[in-house]
């Protein structure tokens, strides 16, 4: 089986290097191959997705992801910038459930800026649509505006879209992710103004039928907002579209504090996936070796359950970092007193010595 | 001058009947008048926002609106249901500003979810644009997808946009607000992804140029969703469209722990406004005398500043909820052990004996 490893980034070759290093390690042998993107792709070939990197992408298993963006690409157009490197991935490859678990580690829990009653034993799973919503419908632009109270002036424009197969194939995903969990999904919407939404809640409802052992519930992206700020822990599942999954997941993935622990994946419909931390490319602490790798190599634990079949590998990765943290070992983001400091290396090395 | 008084629903009339009383012992005296709003209105006049209403909010210098919404609603057509009266009264009226403060209070640092390190001493203030964005942008609606890749199929869709003037407006007063503030703005967008708001961004650093004292910074949503976990006073005035702002200005309030303390007002042009509390009519409590009425009182003491032009009748109501505050005085949301749980009503009579 083949991973195509695209470290891209700011602190990505860093921590993809000590994900590869896991992988490695493991007794299954994978066949690995790099390529550049993001602002990498850009310096090598000219584009953040060059023809050879997403071709590669195409033809592998499952993605290893690094992070995409540095300041310097601030003044590129758009079109060169960075981050459309992954907007590229997604759609070319159709990775339309993005799976981000928010977990907060009994080890980590001071790490969290909210009181340890709110958020201790936090276990939640946000499903994120991926390849459709405003992210990628047509038309879009800057135009002069064709009617309405400010015709005539200039108007920027995006359209929100989704198809009555997008919404169910991602709703089937997420109810069947509840299945295997606490059986509790909530899916958020804003029908009571977006004709989307109240579209994605109709067919959300629908696909409910076929499950019936899973609890619904609907809730407005604004409530779900405070609710993961006023009592994260009353959530199981959550699925929403792909710009309110960008903004919760985010949020919820920072109510634990330990952003730098957070793996992603973004799966096919044959569970393909590309897996990449939750966190960004931090330009700024690139290069000094103190970034946390933890987020990355979880994020292959996801991999070699989700894309690779390969359970039992997969719980090995995921007790090792259970057990690197219950040593004490931990990167600068998530120190405290009474703990060990070690950088990026010392941490995959660590992670390797305890499989 | 004259108040429209549009109590609303759930909680709404309990809560706007203190904030009626505070008003009515102020030295200065204003026509007041009611009328029925969201399913109050559809109850009288088969409709959220009845011509009547409608009309008496147009012809009045202010409004003081309490909430709308219930779940004995939730099956009515769209188009009836409560919520439309909010968002009929900000277009027809031209409430393009939603000012938000998030304000924690000393006294109950405790009430909050976050860490007392985190959140002692916040007081930021979202700007949101009100009457524009994906909340009425034309076309919208369920139709047979006309092309890409689920051509054929029907779809949900929904149109974002901003005007080059609407972008314009509402930077003046977010850039005017800072200048009575620490002078710092951020704006926020999702320029990475979305056409309107690269535009957004464009403009805001326009208009920048005519406000060189105030410094201006621009976060992806994503990210000030997280930034505001992670270091809520880090910020000092937000400013952002009508959908993120619908979502990051509750997830704001709720750092507090205590939305039953924070007003809003949202302003057209001239600065004549709507006034309500931050929170919703919360039917499940609606009746007790248990609700919380200082958002609404709160709200009384923006309407004086903003709309009334009476700064000093809005300093004496603002003192007088700190001062009753002071006391000890609570109701059931903000309760702590130690302070004195009272009703709805007697909470109104305290604020009314500290004037
Ligand atoms: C970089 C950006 C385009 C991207 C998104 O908005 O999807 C990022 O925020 C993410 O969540 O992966
Ligand atoms: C009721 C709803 C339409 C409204 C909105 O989304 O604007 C509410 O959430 C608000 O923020 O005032």
């Amino acid at each position: 089986m083949k991973i195509a490893i695209l470290p891209g980034d700011g602190i990505g070759p860093e921590i993809v290097e000590q994900a590869v290093n896991v992988l490695n390690a493991l007794d299954e042998k994978f066949e690995l191959e790099s390529a550049p993107v993001g602002g990498a792709g850009y310096v090598a070939h000219g584009h953040p997705l060059p023809d050879g990197t997403l071709k590669l992408a195409q033809e592998a298993d499952a993605i290893l992801f690094g992070a995409v963006g540095d300041w310097k690409y601030d003044t590129l157009e758009r079109a060169l910038r960075p981050e459309q490197a992954i907007l590229g991935l997604r759609k070319n490859l159709g990775l339309f459930a993005n799976l981000r678990p928010a977990i907060l580690y009994p080890e980590l829990a001071g790490a969290s800026t909210l009181k340890p009653e709110v958020v201790s034993g936090l276990d939640i799973l946000i499903i994120r649509e991926l390849t459709g919503d405003i992210y990628f419908g047509q038309p879009r632009g800057v135009r002069i505006a064709p009617d309405g109270a400010f015709k005539g002036e200039r108007e920027g424009f995006d359209t929100m879209r989704y198809a009555e197969s997008e919404i169910r194939r991602i709703a089937h995903v997420a109810f069947q992710a509840a299945q295997k969990r606490d059986k509790r999904l909530t899916s958020v919407d804003k029908a009571n103004v977006l004709e989307t939404f109240q579209f994605w809640k109709d067919i959300v409802t629908d696909v409910h039928r076929e499950y019936p052992d899973v609890a619904l519930d609907h809730m407005y992206v604004d409530n779900a907002a405070m609710q993961l700020v006023r009592a994260p822990k009353k959530f199981d599942v959550i699925v929403t579209g792909n710009m309110f999954g960008d903004i919760l997941s985010d949020a919820a993935a920072m109510l634990t504090g330990s952003i730098g622990m957070l793996p992603s994946a973004s799966l096919d419909a044959n569970n393909k996936g590309l897996y990449e931390p939750s966190h960004g490319s931090a330009p700024d602490i690139a290069g000094k070796g103190i970034a946390n790798p933890l987020a990355t190599i979880l994020s292959v634990a996801m991999m070699l359950r989700f894309s690779l079949n390969k359970a039992e590998q997969a719980d090995r990765v995921e007790r090792a970092v259970k057990k690197v943290l219950a040593q004490g070992l931990r990167t600068a983001d998530i120190y405290e007193a009474g703990t060990t400091k070690i950088g990026t290396k010392e941490m995959g090395d660590a992670v390797v010595k305890a499989l």
